[in-house]
């Protein structure tokens, strides 16, 4: 079926969380319920803002520095936003994203550079430029020494996980669970159980809010 | 010579005003005199600025939004400002761009869209992701229909510049004329004459500003 008016649903977590999985099995799930989704991620989403994935992910890790990277990654943002987000939302569709603003807060505002002044940056730039927030947003959440031997198995030697190391995915943990306690469109989901139950959850917490 | 602290040139004007051949000509007549000059140029400038300038400028013309265009534009900057602006002013040198955030205020904020919404957008974004005005700037003044046909000339078909009328130009034209009478570091230089004589008059001020 096809809504009046579409949902806007964002998956958060630390690398390893396994959002990315769910995301996909919650877009399977609502549509053999008949709902109409876009299943979507950032960095990415549009064909612009993939553009704009490659220029930023691409190249040596500090090509960027953190300020170009956040103005980079909001310009992607605001590609996919209205080439792809708001035209499906319009259509009445259920929009699922594998991360948006919030991964920006945390992997900008906190992995990198000193955490405050970037933090306020981020969240300037997002109310001036992009001034739209998921109607819901499930955070996967798994202890960060879990998220980061998940994700460096699956990345395999790939450099930019393991310079990413357990402490700073403790502190990304803690940012996101702040997050979730001061925004009422948060819900935190058990990440660490079987990716059916974890799905099970996320499903019942979807439905909810249809 | 090297300057204990350098100086920040900016050139801007119209399509067909001659203002790069007058930066290009004020960084040999400086040189010749014996000072350290970086020539550079927007949008680009360092390798990351000019790998979003391509982003930018390539394709078609309205791929990107305004507002996505600006943070382009601001990203682009930020890198050039980082990566070749401030580390050639600490050592000291004389840097001279062939436009800067004035092109960004009068093609964005006044080209694109309907203009004051964008042109604050632009200000708010420069005010907090660059911050950083020339100590001079040059405005190579010339009338519309000049720098039309002019541009229009050099560009052969292109249809960028077809695009762009001489009405549209007419109104660049008093966008920069009233930045230059509200703001100090301008020069206003006619630059309806010969090459030579505005590349006197250029120089003369650059060195009243030396």
């Amino acid at each position: 079926m096809t809504r009046d008016q579409g949902l806007f649903i964002s998956f958060e977590g630390i690398d390893g969380s396994g959002k990315s999985t769910q995301a996909r099995l919650l877009a399977d799930a609502l549509r053999a319920l008949g709902h109409k989704v876009l299943l979507t991620r950032e960095p990415g989403g549009s064909t612009g803002a993939e553009e704009i994935r490659r220029l930023v992910l691409e190249g040596e890790a500090d090509r960027w520095s953190p300020e170009t990277e956040i103005l980079l990654f909001t310009a992607a943002r605001r590609d996919h936003l209205e080439k792809t987000i708001r035209p499906a939302l319009a259509r009445g569709e259920i929009v699922i994203t594998d991360r948006f603003a919030d991964s920006t807060r945390m992997y900008q505002g906190i992995r990198r550079g000193d955490g405050a002044d970037l933090r306020a940056m981020v969240d300037d730039l997002h109310a001036r430029m992009i001034g739209v927030e998921p109607d819901l947003t499930l955070l996967i959440d798994i202890d960060a020494a879990t998220g980061h031997s998940r994700a460096v198995s699956r990345a395999g030697a790939e450099q930019r996980f393991e310079d990413m190391g357990p402490a700073l995915q403790a502190r990304m943990r803690e940012g996101f669970l702040a997050l979730a306690q001061a925004e009422p469109r948060f819900a935190v989901i058990d990440g660490a159980r079987a990716p059916a139950q974890v799905a099970a959850d996320v499903l019942a917490t979807a439905q909810a809010a249809l």
